[in-house]
């Protein structure tokens, strides 16, 4: 992310809709695949320039255009040229730093939102922006092509000529990318709630420095999951009112229960959050404890050691007339002494349940 | 839960309405339980399968169909096609880690919520999602069948020809349901606040770290009940607005009255959470104030020793010229000292209530 | 209210409006006591039975009737036939765990809410359960009847016959109860903050555990005000808003200043709680201090004591060719030594301010 | 306000509309000051009864009268039957601790509020309610007397024949009084804010027990001023969204600007308030450093001194056969193994930075 | 800012609309900007006085006329007389303690907000005062003057006869100029960013009383920013949704568009604020976890060497029947025995973990 902060503080100044891009770079060219279904057929192809502006007609197949890649700003003026896209638009989707939104211009929909998947083991959640054009009979989806997408499922249900979504609209694609997305959200979850196990079971065997750093670590996931998913959930909730005219009545019950699964995921996070912070009050409440525990030791040793090296120092002085040099029983006497109050302290720390 | 997170990462990218089961799984099979009546007659029954769709015809009977067990797709599918119930609905009642909603699908009513009851001794809180499709003239509950359910009471009342619930619909039906299930939540909130005071004595007898554990399991049993709580009142709150067409008018004061429980149960369960987090600064202010008494304890001794075993060394000093040692009185003078110091250090910390 | 819990956990799986008393138990037997009233006129008089039903018939005079009692399960059952209250009515008003709350049943207004006194020295807050029904031309309230009850103001306000109370109608008589009802939580809140003081005071003389203990039973106190009186603020917010026709013109603005009295209520009831959680952060650093001050201590004395009783040792050993032990000065010398040190200790820490 | 407190509970069950003074008593008598004014005329006067009602008719002049003492109750009792002041106004003019808040009685609007000013040197803020009865062309304010007020420029500007005051009607005097008041709530907080610099100089220099006592004496005057400028904000909100037919079109603009003051008082309050609380903390974190660096303290000393004193204790045994005893160099090697120690020592706390 | 409120202070009871400069002295004189502009031609000049009000006339083209520095009062007071502005908004363009707002006057908006610019190094962020009179045909902008402007890619973009500003009326400028002083806030949040990782670098590697006041500095400039951004974001939202008639459909798509951006210059805020307050945590886990390890290193030393102190003390002592003294081997054997109670403590404190 500070890279995207950074590169905003480059931009600071210019003039809206000028297109620059903003995040981590890819060296590999850009990606354009077309898929072009209805009911009875599908036509797939990848195509590496927009000549002819593609699939641009009234036309009763529906059009899918993924884009791998958006920082080639050429491509995306194109693309914005052919099918009207506002530069605004254009300046977010390259802007890779987007907050989840949904932008009504009429003719199209504007959608942006974060693509999450685990990262490898070790590496933190990979995430990638996501923007998609939805028109009347046209969705474009532009990705940050970083690391490949979670957009399988949704390819291979388009090849069965069964599935709903070959036989309605882009907004019912809509709906289905964004399902996979949130589902998404499930398995990164999971992974975080194992994550929070370990990091659980850590805190009860070995509480250390270290493991409070994994505590914020896990939090400071979480929190940029709430900054992703919070404004996920009024995204779909404002698709799911039909506030716009292309989302047709059938598929607003499926988005209601999309809507439903992004409250689920917020609800999930809110309870491992919960969980997390309840972890720090446990990792302090188990310091102090050990720090009592060892002050316990330390008080213990001192109080039975101090007097007894108090009686031995006094029988090391070298007064002449000390009497009890010369008396016979005075050693075992003593020594005798000195066990009875070793043995009186042993028996008031058991008392005071200092053992 | 974590089984339920599990199975619904494996679910990642299916197709919306898709029929898989998310949660426990349960060997015994899906068992059905009929009841028809109304003000004069009853007839209750078990059946296998559901051989001519059970009782489809309007009628002026009510029937109950009571489904035990949800982990058999083929059975839910049948009573989709039955009873025109939506792919979205049977998926969600497969998967059992629903947030407790209401949905309005114009011909029936689909609730869902969490069916909670007492855990067997040391064990956590029994919890069961149960779902309800309440059309003009039945009703029909989901278990999942995990271990008995709380609708005895309602199966007793049913069979009372006076009673109210014989000459209502299936919401007054409904109404019931719901009932016994937010009176096992006062159960499970009075065994709560049970365990709540013994940790409260442990905490006073003898605070340990184990306590802390405690305080955190009872803290997150809470959260747990809030979460099946909170919109619990919000589904009850709807029925009771009549947003759908299936609420008489009579019901709706009940309905009222069940709202009332509902917000009853929320502040207790508020009540409580203030309890258990009370207790964690008290724990906190006991251990420090063991601290402050072990190191006042310690600081007396070393206080009271370090300067009499420094006296009883300088008269250890093999000095050849120590007048001292060869003065009569030496001995005693130096003992009358040592006592005099030592009174004084006492003195000296009663009067800083130190002891 | 443990005692309460239990009762409606038994309830548990009850049909809706089953009269069962849910509370403390009392022995003495219901008490009724009837007052009619118009400008002219004022009678009162106990009476034992619900004979004839009492005053019922449409009357320019007011009748009050004050249930003294409400662990009758029969004489509920009389008064809900006499004036048709509805069954879910009379179980709340058996039911002595309700939260606050006003009920428009058309005919008449159910009113439920917490009578709160000073408890006796020593003892916690006083909290009774007191339910009003108010009609056309009666109001009947209904208390626990444990301990007397705050109406005495009323009763003898009634006597005076230019008092507004007797020229209007039952709900100018709802009002004034209310009012004392509202009066007595600035009694119970007076006492409270006076507890309080006391515990501060504690707090400064000498911080123990016991004044933590006492710190969260004022808290629990406060907590259970604040549940009592904040539907207070939403009931008497409706009343005022005229949600029912039975409220008339001229008590509208009665009730508004019956509001701005439970806003004062929570807003005084707000800042002894910001004072209370103050108390515990002051508790908590006062004695991190007394651990920083007892520490200090022992470290001065460990300082100062540690190099001396080193020296004191040195001059103890036994070897045969220590120089020292021939040379004449050297006992001066060291004692000399030893002074320095002590005293060069003693500045260093006054300059670290440690003394 | 605790005096405040315990006269309302005195007025316990008292009829609504009682007039009976709530509040610090003040011996001196009540003093009313008339000031009748209209664009070219102004007529100020002391008088020291309510004869003739002072001015009541339909004018064109616009009357201030200033009272200045509630205390006495039969002098309000006069204003209430000259003016047609509602019994529950007049109650609420006498209890000063209301709460801010505007009333609208159609003829007249009741405002009350507190008017606060810097407290003399040590004392905390001096606050004081003041109330105003604003009708078509007059205006009453009634304070408490106790020191003096703010209105002074207000005086100076009515002197002035060019002030728009002179040529508006008793709404924008009241607009000219809020402001004043207001503006005294900068005056209190930039006092406040210097007191919040002294403590934290305090905090810096030598934090003891004491600074956190002032922290929290701070902290319940922001919470006391908050507590009167909140409801402060609405009363001028509601006061600017003209709900009253007696405020001119000419004076909202005004009012919004007032409104933006006391967002801003607002807004100041809670930075100081962050401040605080944030200094809290500080103390915290600087108690636990130095209980960190005494102990480190104490751990070096002993860590050095307890080997050491080991060692002589060694060469302080009488055993007859010590071979040590009689070699020549035992003794200096003994001292330099010693010296050994304790510079590895040093070197040790250097390392581990502790030195 | 607390010369600012000194200054308000001092202005405490002046009528409102008198004009007094409230905030930091710039000794330079104000300097007037003149630009007219239309899609073909560009007139850009300095003057120093306001003679013949300038531009006043309804014309095509845009004034935009930038003063800057607003100390001198009668400069304003030209303005004032020139462009018919309120006495209230000079008085607000003079404070410059302002809260951003937006007030809609019908012939003209006026606007006010902080310009914020990343502070020299070492300093603090650099905060100044804008306030904006927009027109239909003109924007007049003051700035308080003290350190230059962020306005430079606006007088460039200005220059470009193909930019969208020149074809657009000042409602398009304002969002220009609004726009860089959004994308300023980005470069300050960068650079708060970066000094967050110093001093969480800091923490890490040498935590001390400093680093909390480091923390503190950082919260109280995130608090100032949040101030700031806060309502600016209102401010924003109400432009874009239209509420004047001055802000042209055109420009509304813009405005949305910087709204998201206030929208994002939060939320990256927000993150900081919880990255901030989680390091307080960490500095008091990791002060508490040292204090542990210095307890552990005192407790292990005394441990060890007591007992063996106490030994060495016991063959010390004078008796002269302690018949140890004359045994052969007792001088090896206690060696040896004292070696077995070091290695011992040794291995139980490996066991404990505790080395």
């Amino acid at each position: 992310m500070s890279t995207a902060k950074r590169s905003r503080t480059k931009k600071a100044g210019m003039a809206p809709g000028t297109l620059m891009h903003i995040g981590r770079e890819r060296s590999v060219a850009t990606q354009i695949e077309v898929t072009e279904y209805d009911a009875s057929h599908l036509d797939h192809r990848q195509v590496d320039s927009l000549a002819k502006c593609l699939v641009r007609k009234p036309s009763p197949t529906v059009s899918w255009i993924n884009v791998d890649g958006v920082s080639e700003v050429d491509v995306l003026r194109e693309f914005g040229a052919c099918y009207g896209i506002h530069p605004l638009v254009l300046e977010d989707i390259l802007a890779t730093d987007q907050r989840p939104k949904v932008e009504d211009y009429g003719d199209y929909l504007y959608v942006v939102l974060k693509m999450i998947s685990p990262g490898k083991p070790g590496e933190e959640i990979h995430s990638e922006q996501v923007s998609f054009i939805v028109g009347a009979d046209y969705l474009i989806s532009f990705q940050e092509g970083l690391d490949g997408d979670v957009f399988a499922p949704i390819r291979t249900r388009l090849k069965n000529e069964k599935s709903r979504l070959r036989s309605t609209g882009p907004d019912f694609l809509l709906h289905g990318l964004l399902d996979v997305v949130v589902d998404n959200y499930f398995v990164v979850l999971e992974q975080l709630s194992e994550r929070i196990e370990d990091v659980e079971d850590d805190l009860i065997a070995n509480p250390a420095p270290a493991t409070v750093h994994g505590i914020y670590r896990l939090r400071r996931q979480m929190l940029f999951l709430h900054k992703v998913v919070w404004p996920l959930r009024e995204l779909v909730g404002s698709l799911q009112r039909r506030d716009s005219e292309l989302i047709q009545d059938g598929t607003v019950i499926y988005l209601r229960d999309l809507y439903d699964h992004t409250v689920q995921v917020l609800d999930t996070l809110e309870t491992l959050r919960d969980t997390v912070s309840g972890m720090i009050d446990i990792y302090l409440s188990s310091t102090s404890n050990r720090l009592n525990e060892v002050m316990k030791v330390l008080t213990i040793i001192a109080t039975i050691f101090m007097p007894l090296s108090f009686i031995v120092g006094w029988y090391g002085m070298n007064f002449k007339n000390m009497p009890e040099y010369d008396l016979p029983y005075a050693y075992p006497v003593v020594l005798v002494v000195m066990a009875a109050i070793a043995t009186g302290m042993v028996v008031y720390f058991k008392r005071k349940r200092w053992w």
